[in-house]
């Protein structure tokens, strides 16, 4: 709509389906131009409908396990290569709890699904970037952002472990995006965004509910999945050129609420 | 460039010279097709170019004296009158500290001073937003920016009172974002910018030392007062519509450093 | 109970009542071995039953209007006369909004109203600091507490401008805390607790609501006032000597839910 | 010396030698009145002097694993029979990067190092909250304390991945803290420490360059290993029950500071 993305190029981790914001971001970086190669694990792609994704917006798909520094490395060249130079953008769209998938409470953990969800849900990213800096894949001035969740700093009793894995996350971004931006002039942020009704979000009990609670405690409502496209392509932008190492909230709010009128009504009505 | 402002009206508060902040954006937003107001106080007025940028953007200017709910309340049906229609953003950058200007330092503050400045930098942006909400003079998905600094968390010793009047002015952004956004879809945000040499900026002492530490801090460097119009456009547009009551750093990533590695070469090779 | 205050000298201000929080750091102090001064305003002395407090902790009383450098110059040098040496600790526990009292909404402050309670929450913390300061009234490792509130970093609609100034408060203690540090030895911090049923906070508007929600949101239920007063007196004493510039949150943990268990059930059982 | 712990039983976990905060803590807890079982890994007891601190202090010492939920078990079960009842305090105070050691730079970590660090730095935080909350081994207003480092927050370039471990470990310590706190009554909190010169962190490169740095830009100076023991205490004590989920910056006001002018001056004076 704007041409924001005029002639950048990115690599777009984790869209499943239509629900997910990682789609919904490649919709609108087509729309404002950009092109980028589009990548989900080989097990999410059966489940997904990405060849519909990849038609809409005239892109390739390269399936990776983002755990695997072979599959990434292969990505972010063979990306390089069907693009026609370094890249401009990354989103990194991914999270699982095997804790949660199985029903495991966050006091009774079962610490090998912990350790396959921290490596899949947070190191992946460390290990995405890894390949991109060592590679000198990234042009001066690009953008990589990772999706995460407020559970990162305040307590959600049914997030689980992701809560922790989000937590290491976002200091990946930190740590990371130090380095990324001294050296390379890239920056590296994360968006903490509202409870999402995508496919991944919904495996978390009670969620519907919580959805509720969070639209009726954020003054502007929950940010849906294209607000959060929209938001994520501000980021790809030249507009934030210097905002690195941040996490920014994108909740319609929620972040700074200590309580709202609405909430407090249902409280004091029970 | 991108019409990202098409359409749009704005009141824009502080512009002095092309040194100010608010001069670029005011660049910026016509750029992206904004029509606009501009404002500053009679007084700064006086010292200012204003009507060089009045030209070159087409926009009208009305004296006001932002600390006056007369002048304000002017200001705004003036505005109205003017673009044609209600408004869809507001830049609010005004600061100044007459115990900085008269050289009282923090621990010896005349409380007149104190007051005098704690009025125009802080409760300026509660009086702006009083009369836009009140008068409903914002269209729905309208955005209020008011600029700030880290000096609201952090102790930057020179920087006096005005630590103090941009806490205050923070908790507004909330305060105020919270109905502003409950009642009229409006959100409300303030950027908190790398120390950028304006004229006002210019009043602190060691200035140009602590631009540099910040620069040697900042994995990105500082951002520029261009950089951070950028910016501005991003939160005045669509792309940012569900992103309120937040403090945004616009710093090159200097707010959550502990310590660079040029910082801390400069410092042990003391 | 410790002898955590042996043989150290205070100024408590604040006390009303056996409601006030100030009251009962008053009654802790005492048997924890200090000496100290209670003051109030005129005003409040008149309301409150501080003569009874003085009794039972065998202190004397001086009034002091807290905005007042005349009357906290006086408060200090007496107090020093009185307590036969420099203050080890003191109390700052003074808060009022006009605006509250007199029904005016945020939206629709009264000037003079916001700028009077301005002076009295968060300005006399100031001066008091800068009698204290000037007059080298400190001992060495002293430690300075003022009582605030989370509504100076989130929203809570009925808090009017007492978020805002709190957020002023809380900056002061960063501020002047630096020099006091720096120059004295002194530390200077900030106690966030709970919403408590005191006199003062029962002029919030649907505030015993607000009190059962945050107790429900926390996993240790709210801090009471007696609780405070041994945190206040953990603070005073010196095994945290080294604890300076800090927002410290007394809350039962209030400040780092998202949601409780407590609350969301409360909500979907609407 | 205050009796502040007398009758408290603890476990402490991580003392090497006398520089340890760990070893500091526990002589802290013996003059306090508390009796305590000591603990480390096997091949950190081989290396330290353990039974030097075990006899001053009338302790005895279990060794375990901290990764291992076998060793856990045994310890708190042993830990119970040897104290005579539920524990009332835990002291955690592990951590370790195979990647500083082995001189991995955190853009190219090896990620077998970078799972074996975060299981022993953090992952066993997860783990001892799980065997004493399932074992409900913990006395009602219990406390848990483990050390953490504003790396978590905040950029420190050559802190490599224990940034990201320590960000992981405070969130443990508010998601487990949340329900240890609702189903027993027991608080947890992290202690984010001044950089100090312990075995562990005499590890990571240019240490004593570093603690320089932040000596200078603490308004106290750096908080000691005996200054942190004197804190601990003070969060072990019955003055902080309602203190939970809380990262507390125990550092001389460093986590507040934008700059010193001790750091100014010597960055000005290059």
């Amino acid at each position: 709509m704007y041409n924001l993305l005029k002639g950048k190029k990115g690599i777009i981790f984790g869209a499943l389906n239509e629900h997910s914001i990682a789609w919904k971001v490649a919709e609108r970086a087509h729309e404002e131009g950009a092109t980028f190669v589009l990548t989900n694990a080989p097990i999410a792609m059966r489940m997904g409908e990405l060849n519909t994704l990849a038609e809409k917006t005239g892109s390739q798909i390269i399936p990776a396990d983002a755990t695997s520094m072979e599959d990434l490395t292969n990505l972010v060249e063979k990306s390089m290569e069907i693009l026609g130079g370094k890249i401009d953008f990354v989103l990194h769209s991914i999270g699982m709890s095997v804790n949660v998938r199985k029903g495991k409470h966050y006091t009774d953990s079962n610490y090998d699904f912990t350790e396959k969800g921290w490596d899949v849900s947070a190191v992946s990213f460390h290990k995405v970037m890894n390949v991109l800096y060592n590679k000198k894949a990234m042009n001066e001035w690009g953008s990589i952002v990772a999706l995460t969740y407020m559970a990162a700093q305040r307590v959600f009793p049914d997030y689980n472990d992701m809560a922790d894995n989000k937590a290491y996350l976002e200091s990946i971004a930190r740590s990371f995006g130090y380095f990324f931006g001294r050296d390379q002039k890239v920056r590296v942020n994360t968006i903490s965004q509202s409870p999402t009704p995508t496919t991944a979000g919904s495996g978390v009990k009670g969620f519907d509910g919580f959805i509720a609670y969070a639209d009726s405690m954020s003054p502007l409502g929950n940010a849906t999945a294209a607000d959060c496209a929209d938001y994520t392509i501000s980021l790809f932008s030249d507009l934030t050129k210097k905002v690195t190492l941040q996490n920014l909230f994108h909740d319609g709010g929620f972040s700074n609420m200590g309580v709202s009128d609405g909430v407090m009504d249902t409280f004091t009505a029970k």
